[in-house]
């Protein structure tokens, strides 16, 4: 069932090590099929040199496994909740990549430095709160999940022009319309965590790039008028 | 004598140089046979490329030599020390890891910043102070090993839920049930430290993670009601 | 059509992830054949693995494609600028390697430390402002070109011996006197901007090398009297 | 002639890539047979993978080439007075190894923060004035070297036990009783280098070990009650 997922969505998850973001176990990749509502995701705490295609578990929106061997990564209610929300979202990673994960700790958002950021993320990238201890004890994963989107939904941000979130204390999730965008999108925001750390320690009064600056890069690599690449 | 552990401890040696936590010769991993009384070491200063799984020294928890080609690690009575008293504890590993070691020469215990440290250990990582000029004359190896286990006793902590300790001006050690774990902590230890250095430095002001948060994960992966992993 | 150009274009872009300049398809390096008025230049967003010499595309110095299957790098425009005004150049390049970038986020030249930076780079490494929002509009690309080889001019810099350069919130160019001389100095800058950052988080009050180590330096490998290497 | 000795020179230069000390032909390792008075040095400006072991050039103390199809390293100079002033000295490395090389260009020595450190080295690195115009003008590598020797003797520092020093604005300069052991202690220096930087950005107030952990470590290695090692 769903092969090519499974497939897809464990190739995906052994960029995870070839891109330097993990540690051991310490993340996981998902990527769903919308016309069927289920989605592939990696099994808990399974290392990445034994994984195999099929050993990826599917899972359905209302969070229940329905095909797979292992159980799902113990994220999986937070993948559960940023794919009912976010519907234009194909692909979910969250990882402990080391300079994301410092931000995360230190509880700021990532602020637009320069033009690498702003080619993929359009703007800040933002770090939303702890959850409190009864969020906590009623269901983290899934209130970590709820955490995010309403995060999104209330400042008004479109989960595609900002495809990664920071959780304080804990890390980052990032996403895309399919696993490899989504995993793309992971090793950017590790990318511009690590440089936007420098560039607070050579300039510790930086301020972020100018807003036109932004938009030019951002534009340049999406919408109607982008003109990178070869399309 | 003992040919399985003796394997074990090599292997969880050669780890060392794999996951980039010994330079040259400076790190060795242990392991006890709790029946006998008798743990396996690396002897002391063989290059890491040299070592075969017989050049594994054995040592009894009065600290001699039952067999083996090599002496033993200098750093032998430590681990005897932790072995008599964290009675649990099945493997001992010390490296000079580079951030860890850097925490332990700034003199501080790391805090907990985030879900990465509080997966694998409960609350900071402590840094003992250095032995007086009458404990260091007197039995270096030793006394580091009496003051580590001494005050884990003092300080009422759990060597199972903190699982490693840095030494001021020295370097950490990290333990486990076993050499393989212990070399896990290890691991652990030194992205911890990697990254509440650069939390540190990304946010002065930054607080530990809010002891709730730090509960959820570590009993997520520990105790009865664990549910991270395929168990 | 100048075959022999496109392959070393190929190779010196292939030397952008050998020395971990880029990340994904984030940089490009072109080099001139200054009798036709002709430069190859790595094609836009295509990566580095897929890259063949025969994707290099051509294009002269009104900026229009002479030959070539794909569209050239985005930033051809600037390219087009630095050779039409730094006639003693032949190859460009363009990264957003780590350090580098890291300081043109932060706004400021890279001061000249010692004698790494002085044996390529005569003085700092200058970093030249944001564009206006009507620079942006009107040609973003063409007009950075514009605005560096204006700072140059303005500033009676020798484009050889500086042969570097930041743009603000953006990244580094480097240049040299073909491909691969360009890629090597902007692997010396890259080299360089990350021991300046460390530089001044040892000592705060550090003051740029003394003018006249600086000269020694720079004019052992330059000029008449230099004497290193094999010339 | 002194095959062996352009051999053991030619392997001790090839460890300076391996160990990651140096960016193109940024480094040289030389080694003297004391009994001919001649060293063995790499040639200037030679890249390592093209390098042979009979590209060894050989130089004798009065800083004449005796044998060699290259030029030799440009700062033979530095290394003939090395060998002049430190006569148990039998091998002398000089790179620009990352962090040894940021502390030179901040102009500090290394304090000696812990036990890794005072291994192998006894206190603090120190690190040497610029020179003067005049004695650039005169000879700048051979007085680098006069400087360097100068130094330790005023300041009675023993050669064997402070096997490295740090010239300010350039980099630094290590040795040991021959060519090995001279790169193992770049080796060690860079490390010290690099932990030292950590050290004091985790703790601003951090002070030097204490005298008495610095004397147990050195000599637990070094001298006639030394127990580290199989010897």
């Amino acid at each position: 069932m769903l092969e090519e997922l499974k497939k897809k969505v464990y190739e995906a998850n052994m960029l995870l090590p070839k891109y330097n973001l993990v540690t051991f176990t310490w993340g996981n990749v998902s990527a769903i099929d919308r016309e069927q509502g289920i989605f592939a995701i990696k099994p808990s705490g399974v290392e990445y040199d034994r994984l195999r295609p099929d050993d990826m578990v599917l899972v359905d929106l209302a969070g229940n496994k329905v095909e797979g061997e292992f159980n799902p990564s113990s994220d999986t209610p937070t993948h559960v909740e940023l794919y009912k929300a976010f519907t234009q979202v194909g692909g979910v990673v969250h990882t402990h990549s080391s300079y994301a994960t410092s931000w995360a700790q230190a509880g700021r958002g990532i602020p637009c430095y320069g033009t690498t950021h702003a080619d993929y993320i359009y703007g800040e990238v933002p770090c939303v709160r702890c959850l409190s201890k009864e969020e906590i004890d009623e269901a983290y994963e899934k209130n970590t999940g709820v955490l995010i989107t309403e995060y999104f939904k209330n400042m008004k941000k479109d989960p595609a022009a900002v495809p990664a979130v920071l959780c304080k204390n804990h890390g980052p999730f990032a996403w895309g319309k399919d696993a490899a965008e989504a995993v793309h999108n992971a090793v950017v925001l590790e990318e511009v965590a690590k440089m936007a750390y420098r560039t607070e320690l050579i300039n510790a009064e930086v301020m972020p790039a100018p807003q036109e600056l932004q938009d030019k890069h951002y534009y340049r690599k999406h919408g109607e008028n982008a003109y990178y690449g070869q399309g």
